[in-house]
Protein backbone atom coordinates (compact mmCIF):
# COMPACT_ATOMS: atom_id res chain seq x y z
CA UNK A 1 0.00 0.00 0.00
CA UNK A 2 2.23 2.55 1.00
CA UNK A 3 5.02 2.49 -1.87
CA UNK A 4 2.14 3.11 -4.55
CA UNK A 5 0.40 5.53 -2.38
CA UNK A 6 3.80 7.52 -2.17
CA UNK A 7 3.76 8.04 -5.83
CA UNK A 8 0.26 8.86 -5.58
CA UNK A 9 0.52 11.40 -2.97
CA UNK A 10 3.59 13.16 -4.92
CA UNK A 11 1.50 14.66 -7.60
CA UNK A 12 0.08 17.45 -4.65
CA UNK A 13 2.15 20.06 -3.43
CA UNK A 14 3.07 19.30 0.57
CA UNK A 15 0.70 22.55 1.34
CA UNK A 16 -2.28 21.58 -0.11
CA UNK A 17 -1.86 18.09 1.52
CA UNK A 18 -1.34 19.27 4.66
CA UNK A 19 -4.19 21.81 4.31
CA UNK A 20 -6.41 18.77 2.95
CA UNK A 21 -5.12 17.04 6.02
CA UNK A 22 -6.30 19.76 8.59
CA UNK A 23 -9.88 19.71 6.77
CA UNK A 24 -10.26 15.98 7.13
CA UNK A 25 -9.47 15.99 10.42
CA UNK A 26 -11.81 18.90 11.24
CA UNK A 27 -14.92 16.72 10.18
CA UNK A 28 -13.56 13.30 12.01
CA UNK A 29 -14.56 15.89 15.28
CA UNK A 30 -17.28 17.45 14.03
CA UNK A 31 -19.24 14.18 12.55
CA UNK A 32 -16.58 11.09 13.83
CA UNK A 33 -15.45 8.57 11.54
CA UNK A 34 -18.57 6.86 10.01
CA UNK A 35 -20.36 9.90 9.11
CA UNK A 36 -16.96 11.15 7.19
CA UNK A 37 -17.60 10.65 3.36
CA UNK A 38 -15.43 11.16 0.42
CA UNK A 39 -18.17 13.43 -0.94
CA UNK A 40 -17.99 15.28 1.96
CA UNK A 41 -14.17 15.73 1.78
CA UNK A 42 -14.11 16.89 -1.79
CA UNK A 43 -16.78 19.35 -0.72
CA UNK A 44 -14.88 21.05 2.00
CA UNK A 45 -11.37 21.06 0.81
CA UNK A 46 -12.96 21.66 -3.19
CA UNK A 47 -10.92 18.98 -4.47
CA UNK A 48 -12.74 16.36 -7.08
CA UNK A 49 -13.78 12.83 -5.27
CA UNK A 50 -12.00 11.42 -8.25
CA UNK A 51 -8.60 13.09 -7.00
CA UNK A 52 -9.10 11.59 -3.47
CA UNK A 53 -9.55 8.47 -4.62
CA UNK A 54 -6.35 8.45 -6.99
CA UNK A 55 -3.95 9.60 -4.54
CA UNK A 56 -5.26 7.88 -1.11
CA UNK A 57 -7.41 5.03 -2.60
CA UNK A 58 -10.24 5.24 0.28
CA UNK A 59 -11.79 7.02 3.05
CA UNK A 60 -9.49 4.68 5.64
CA UNK A 61 -5.94 5.36 4.09
CA UNK A 62 -6.54 9.37 3.77
CA UNK A 63 -8.02 9.25 7.53
CA UNK A 64 -5.09 7.49 9.14
CA UNK A 65 -2.54 9.54 7.05
CA UNK A 66 -4.66 12.84 7.95
CA UNK A 67 -4.02 11.47 12.01
CA UNK A 68 -0.39 10.55 11.21
CA UNK A 69 0.44 13.86 9.75
CA UNK A 70 -1.05 15.41 13.28
CA UNK A 71 1.57 13.51 14.98
CA UNK A 72 4.71 15.47 15.93
CA UNK A 73 8.17 14.37 14.72
CA UNK A 74 8.72 10.37 14.94
CA UNK A 75 10.46 8.22 17.22
CA UNK A 76 13.66 8.06 15.66
CA UNK A 77 14.81 11.15 15.98
CA UNK A 78 14.78 10.44 19.97
CA UNK A 79 18.25 9.01 20.96
CA UNK A 80 19.21 10.60 24.79
CA UNK A 81 20.99 7.50 25.93
CA UNK A 82 19.04 6.51 28.79
CA UNK A 83 15.47 5.02 28.59
CA UNK A 84 14.35 7.23 31.39
CA UNK A 85 15.28 10.27 29.20
CA UNK A 86 13.93 8.66 25.95
CA UNK A 87 10.40 8.37 27.35
CA UNK A 88 10.18 11.72 29.04
CA UNK A 89 11.10 13.14 25.32
CA UNK A 90 8.36 11.28 24.33
CA UNK A 91 6.26 12.55 26.71
CA UNK A 92 6.48 16.40 26.01
CA UNK A 93 7.06 15.90 22.24
CA UNK A 94 3.09 17.48 22.46
CA UNK A 95 2.03 20.05 24.79
CA UNK A 96 -1.44 19.79 26.86
CA UNK A 97 -3.41 21.51 24.08
CA UNK A 98 -2.57 19.01 21.42
CA UNK A 99 -2.15 16.12 23.54
CA UNK A 100 -6.33 16.74 24.45
CA UNK A 101 -6.77 17.48 20.86
CA UNK A 102 -5.13 14.47 19.57
CA UNK A 103 -6.37 12.26 22.40
CA UNK A 104 -9.54 12.65 21.10
CA UNK A 105 -9.45 12.12 17.59
CA UNK A 106 -7.25 8.87 18.82
CA UNK A 107 -10.75 7.88 20.87
CA UNK A 108 -13.21 8.28 18.16
CA UNK A 109 -10.35 6.62 15.83
CA UNK A 110 -9.82 3.74 18.18
CA UNK A 111 -13.87 3.11 18.24
CA UNK A 112 -14.37 2.86 14.56
CA UNK A 113 -11.31 0.87 14.15
CA UNK A 114 -13.59 -2.16 15.65
CA UNK A 115 -16.36 -2.05 12.76
CA UNK A 116 -14.18 -1.18 9.77
CA UNK A 117 -11.90 -3.28 8.48
CA UNK A 118 -10.38 -1.68 6.32
CA UNK A 119 -9.88 1.61 8.50
CA UNK A 120 -8.28 -1.75 11.17
CA UNK A 121 -6.35 -2.15 8.30
CA UNK A 122 -4.59 1.17 7.39
CA UNK A 123 -4.20 1.97 11.07
CA UNK A 124 -2.18 -1.04 11.53
CA UNK A 125 0.13 -0.24 8.96
CA UNK A 126 0.29 3.15 8.92
CA UNK A 127 0.34 4.00 12.52
CA UNK A 128 0.78 1.05 15.02
CA UNK A 129 3.49 -0.64 13.42
CA UNK A 130 5.50 2.16 12.45
CA UNK A 131 5.64 3.46 15.88
CA UNK A 132 5.86 -0.07 17.65
CA UNK A 133 8.81 -0.39 15.62
CA UNK A 134 10.12 2.73 16.71
CA UNK A 135 9.53 1.77 20.40
CA UNK A 136 11.51 -1.82 19.69
CA UNK A 137 14.13 0.30 18.16
CA UNK A 138 14.40 2.60 21.53
CA UNK A 139 14.19 -0.42 23.80
CA UNK A 140 17.08 -2.79 21.66
CA UNK A 141 19.40 0.66 22.68
CA UNK A 142 17.74 0.29 26.01
CA UNK A 143 18.77 -3.57 26.64
CA UNK A 144 22.05 -2.76 24.63
CA UNK A 145 23.30 -0.30 27.53
CA UNK A 146 22.38 -2.64 30.12
CA UNK A 147 19.20 -1.02 31.38
CA UNK A 148 17.08 -3.43 31.22
CA UNK A 149 17.75 -7.44 31.19
CA UNK A 150 16.59 -8.62 27.70
CA UNK A 151 14.06 -10.90 29.09
CA UNK A 152 12.42 -8.92 31.64
CA UNK A 153 9.05 -9.62 31.08
CA UNK A 154 7.49 -6.55 30.96
CA UNK A 155 9.58 -4.98 27.68
CA UNK A 156 6.30 -6.72 25.36
CA UNK A 157 4.13 -4.29 27.11
CA UNK A 158 5.66 -0.86 27.19
CA UNK A 159 3.34 0.35 24.50
CA UNK A 160 0.52 -1.11 26.85
CA UNK A 161 1.79 0.74 29.62
CA UNK A 162 2.00 3.77 27.38
CA UNK A 163 -1.05 3.91 25.69
CA UNK A 164 -3.20 2.39 28.59
CA UNK A 165 -2.56 5.58 30.43
CA UNK A 166 -3.10 7.57 28.02
CA UNK A 167 -6.33 6.46 26.83
CA UNK A 168 -7.56 5.62 30.55
CA UNK A 169 -6.96 8.83 32.00
CA UNK A 170 -10.31 10.57 30.81
CA UNK A 171 -11.78 7.89 31.64
CA UNK A 172 -10.52 7.50 35.47
CA UNK A 173 -10.11 10.62 36.81
CA UNK A 174 -12.20 12.94 34.16
CA UNK A 175 -8.69 14.92 33.52
CA UNK A 176 -7.18 14.95 29.80
CA UNK A 177 -4.16 13.46 29.63
CA UNK A 178 -1.22 15.77 30.21
CA UNK A 179 2.95 15.74 30.40
CA UNK A 180 3.10 16.04 34.18
CA UNK A 181 1.04 12.74 34.29
CA UNK A 182 2.27 10.96 31.59
CA UNK A 183 6.16 12.06 33.26
CA UNK A 184 4.75 10.83 36.50
CA UNK A 185 3.35 7.72 34.99
CA UNK A 186 6.48 6.65 33.47
CA UNK A 187 8.74 7.12 36.40
CA UNK A 188 5.71 5.48 38.75
CA UNK A 189 4.78 2.37 36.65
CA UNK A 190 6.97 1.96 33.41
CA UNK A 191 10.14 2.53 34.38
CA UNK A 192 9.58 0.40 37.74
CA UNK A 193 7.73 -2.56 36.02
CA UNK A 194 11.03 -2.78 33.75
CA UNK A 195 13.27 -2.88 36.42
CA UNK A 196 15.16 0.85 35.49
CA UNK A 197 16.54 2.78 38.65
CA UNK A 198 15.17 6.35 38.63
CA UNK A 199 18.58 8.08 39.26
CA UNK B 1 -29.40 9.42 43.14
CA UNK B 2 -28.29 5.92 43.68
CA UNK B 3 -30.91 6.00 47.30
CA UNK B 4 -33.63 7.57 45.07
CA UNK B 5 -33.19 4.61 42.47
CA UNK B 6 -33.14 1.88 44.67
CA UNK B 7 -36.80 2.65 45.89
CA UNK B 8 -37.83 3.02 42.44
CA UNK B 9 -36.53 -0.34 41.26
CA UNK B 10 -38.13 -2.18 44.14
CA UNK B 11 -40.81 -2.36 42.46
CA UNK B 12 -40.07 -4.74 39.70
CA UNK B 13 -38.95 -8.33 40.50
CA UNK B 14 -34.92 -9.21 39.72
CA UNK B 15 -35.96 -11.15 37.13
CA UNK B 16 -38.38 -8.48 35.22
CA UNK B 17 -35.20 -6.00 35.94
CA UNK B 18 -32.27 -8.59 34.58
CA UNK B 19 -34.51 -9.25 31.07
CA UNK B 20 -34.51 -5.77 30.95
CA UNK B 21 -31.33 -5.25 30.94
CA UNK B 22 -30.23 -7.87 29.03
CA UNK B 23 -32.31 -6.21 26.29
CA UNK B 24 -30.99 -2.80 26.85
CA UNK B 25 -27.18 -4.53 26.05
CA UNK B 26 -28.33 -6.51 23.01
CA UNK B 27 -29.96 -2.50 21.78
CA UNK B 28 -26.11 -0.81 23.20
CA UNK B 29 -24.61 -3.60 21.21
CA UNK B 30 -26.66 -3.37 17.94
CA UNK B 31 -26.47 0.49 17.86
CA UNK B 32 -24.63 2.41 20.09
CA UNK B 33 -25.51 4.02 22.92
CA UNK B 34 -26.43 7.68 21.11
CA UNK B 35 -28.91 5.79 18.98
CA UNK B 36 -30.75 3.52 21.98
CA UNK B 37 -34.24 5.59 22.39
CA UNK B 38 -36.23 5.11 25.46
CA UNK B 39 -39.10 4.10 23.24
CA UNK B 40 -36.60 1.45 21.79
CA UNK B 41 -36.07 -0.16 25.26
CA UNK B 42 -39.83 0.12 26.10
CA UNK B 43 -40.85 -1.73 22.21
CA UNK B 44 -38.11 -4.40 22.97
CA UNK B 45 -39.05 -4.79 26.57
CA UNK B 46 -43.05 -4.29 26.21
CA UNK B 47 -42.54 -1.81 29.26
CA UNK B 48 -44.68 1.74 29.06
CA UNK B 49 -41.82 4.65 28.82
CA UNK B 50 -43.44 5.94 31.72
CA UNK B 51 -42.48 3.36 34.39
CA UNK B 52 -38.73 3.31 32.25
CA UNK B 53 -38.54 6.71 33.38
CA UNK B 54 -40.42 5.96 36.86
CA UNK B 55 -37.73 3.66 37.36
CA UNK B 56 -34.69 4.70 36.22
CA UNK B 57 -35.17 8.46 36.20
CA UNK B 58 -33.65 8.30 32.23
CA UNK B 59 -31.62 6.86 29.50
CA UNK B 60 -28.12 7.29 30.77
CA UNK B 61 -28.66 5.61 34.58
CA UNK B 62 -30.83 2.64 32.99
CA UNK B 63 -27.63 2.19 30.52
CA UNK B 64 -25.25 2.02 33.20
CA UNK B 65 -27.04 -0.03 35.39
CA UNK B 66 -27.44 -2.65 33.08
CA UNK B 67 -24.02 -2.57 32.61
CA UNK B 68 -23.12 -2.91 35.86
CA UNK B 69 -25.79 -5.92 36.40
CA UNK B 70 -23.26 -7.74 33.71
CA UNK B 71 -20.22 -7.74 36.08
CA UNK B 72 -19.67 -10.71 38.06
CA UNK B 73 -19.17 -10.48 41.70
CA UNK B 74 -18.08 -7.77 43.22
CA UNK B 75 -14.58 -7.00 44.21
CA UNK B 76 -15.77 -7.19 47.67
CA UNK B 77 -15.92 -10.77 48.04
CA UNK B 78 -12.34 -11.43 46.60
CA UNK B 79 -9.78 -11.40 49.83
CA UNK B 80 -7.13 -14.23 48.85
CA UNK B 81 -4.56 -12.78 51.82
CA UNK B 82 -2.25 -11.32 49.16
CA UNK B 83 -1.92 -8.67 46.28
CA UNK B 84 -1.09 -11.01 43.49
CA UNK B 85 -4.22 -13.62 44.89
CA UNK B 86 -6.54 -10.60 44.77
CA UNK B 87 -5.53 -9.37 41.34
CA UNK B 88 -5.34 -12.81 39.75
CA UNK B 89 -8.82 -13.23 40.95
CA UNK B 90 -9.70 -10.40 39.66
CA UNK B 91 -8.52 -11.61 35.77
CA UNK B 92 -9.94 -14.88 36.37
CA UNK B 93 -13.78 -13.65 37.29
CA UNK B 94 -15.00 -13.69 33.84
CA UNK B 95 -14.10 -16.17 31.42
CA UNK B 96 -12.63 -15.23 27.79
CA UNK B 97 -15.87 -14.91 26.24
CA UNK B 98 -17.70 -13.01 28.58
CA UNK B 99 -14.27 -10.88 28.76
CA UNK B 100 -14.72 -10.16 25.01
CA UNK B 101 -18.17 -8.85 25.14
CA UNK B 102 -17.57 -6.82 28.11
CA UNK B 103 -14.87 -5.41 26.21
CA UNK B 104 -17.35 -4.74 23.56
CA UNK B 105 -19.98 -2.84 25.51
CA UNK B 106 -17.28 -0.74 27.59
CA UNK B 107 -15.62 0.36 24.54
CA UNK B 108 -19.43 1.66 23.10
CA UNK B 109 -20.12 3.58 26.32
CA UNK B 110 -16.86 4.97 26.79
CA UNK B 111 -16.50 6.42 23.93
CA UNK B 112 -20.19 8.00 24.73
CA UNK B 113 -18.81 9.37 28.30
CA UNK B 114 -17.01 11.76 26.12
CA UNK B 115 -19.88 13.52 24.50
CA UNK B 116 -22.66 12.88 27.41
CA UNK B 117 -22.30 14.57 30.43
CA UNK B 118 -25.11 13.00 32.03
CA UNK B 119 -24.19 9.51 30.85
CA UNK B 120 -20.21 10.14 31.82
CA UNK B 121 -21.93 11.68 35.77
CA UNK B 122 -23.88 7.79 35.76
CA UNK B 123 -20.92 5.76 34.50
CA UNK B 124 -18.53 7.51 37.18
CA UNK B 125 -20.93 7.53 40.08
CA UNK B 126 -22.44 4.35 39.70
CA UNK B 127 -19.65 1.84 37.83
CA UNK B 128 -16.16 3.43 38.54
CA UNK B 129 -16.40 5.08 42.29
CA UNK B 130 -17.50 1.44 43.70
CA UNK B 131 -14.85 -0.30 41.89
CA UNK B 132 -11.94 2.31 42.99
CA UNK B 133 -13.02 2.35 45.96
CA UNK B 134 -12.70 -1.50 46.12
CA UNK B 135 -9.37 -1.15 44.77
CA UNK B 136 -8.54 1.40 47.49
CA UNK B 137 -9.79 -1.37 50.09
CA UNK B 138 -7.51 -4.56 48.40
CA UNK B 139 -4.78 -2.21 48.22
CA UNK B 140 -5.12 -0.93 51.52
CA UNK B 141 -4.74 -4.75 53.26
CA UNK B 142 -1.68 -5.25 50.57
CA UNK B 143 -0.18 -2.14 52.64
CA UNK B 144 -1.14 -3.18 56.10
CA UNK B 145 0.26 -6.64 55.07
CA UNK B 146 3.42 -4.86 54.44
CA UNK B 147 3.31 -6.20 50.87
CA UNK B 148 3.54 -2.91 49.39
CA UNK B 149 5.40 0.45 50.81
CA UNK B 150 2.48 2.54 51.24
CA UNK B 151 4.24 5.81 49.71
CA UNK B 152 4.94 3.52 46.40
CA UNK B 153 4.13 6.14 43.32
CA UNK B 154 2.47 3.59 41.48
CA UNK B 155 -0.51 2.84 43.87
CA UNK B 156 -2.38 5.63 42.64
CA UNK B 157 -2.13 4.32 39.12
CA UNK B 158 -3.24 0.66 39.96
CA UNK B 159 -6.62 1.20 37.83
CA UNK B 160 -4.82 3.12 34.94
CA UNK B 161 -2.63 0.18 34.88
CA UNK B 162 -4.96 -2.50 34.97
CA UNK B 163 -8.14 -0.70 32.39
CA UNK B 164 -4.98 -0.03 30.13
CA UNK B 165 -4.32 -3.17 29.40
CA UNK B 166 -7.67 -4.17 28.73
CA UNK B 167 -8.59 -1.56 26.62
CA UNK B 168 -5.40 -1.35 24.47
CA UNK B 169 -4.94 -5.19 24.05
CA UNK B 170 -7.50 -5.12 20.98
CA UNK B 171 -5.61 -1.96 19.44
CA UNK B 172 -2.33 -2.55 19.79
CA UNK B 173 -2.70 -6.60 18.96
CA UNK B 174 -5.36 -7.00 16.79
CA UNK B 175 -6.54 -9.95 19.93
CA UNK B 176 -9.05 -9.45 22.64
CA UNK B 177 -7.93 -9.83 26.34
CA UNK B 178 -7.91 -12.66 27.58
CA UNK B 179 -7.48 -13.98 30.77
CA UNK B 180 -3.91 -15.73 30.47
CA UNK B 181 -2.96 -11.73 28.67
CA UNK B 182 -4.11 -10.01 32.26
CA UNK B 183 -2.69 -12.73 34.13
CA UNK B 184 0.65 -12.60 32.62
CA UNK B 185 0.33 -8.89 32.40
CA UNK B 186 -0.39 -8.64 35.87
CA UNK B 187 2.69 -10.82 36.71
CA UNK B 188 5.09 -8.46 34.22
CA UNK B 189 3.89 -5.07 35.18
CA UNK B 190 1.60 -4.55 38.09
CA UNK B 191 3.23 -6.26 40.54
CA UNK B 192 6.98 -5.46 39.79
CA UNK B 193 5.42 -1.91 39.38
CA UNK B 194 3.82 -1.84 43.27
CA UNK B 195 7.71 -3.74 44.33
CA UNK B 196 5.44 -7.02 44.89
CA UNK B 197 7.82 -10.02 44.03
CA UNK B 198 6.23 -12.71 42.46
CA UNK B 199 7.54 -15.96 45.00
Amino acid sequence: MSDVATTRRSRITPECEAELYAAVLDLLREVGYDAVTMDAVAARTRSSKATLYRQWGGKAELVVRAMRSQKPGGLADIDTGSLRGDLHAIAVREDDCAMEQNAALMRALAMAVHTNDDLRQAFKELLVEPEMEEFRRMVRRAVDRGEVRPDNPALEYLVHMLVGAFATRTLIDDLPPTRDFLLSYIDAVVLPALGVPLH
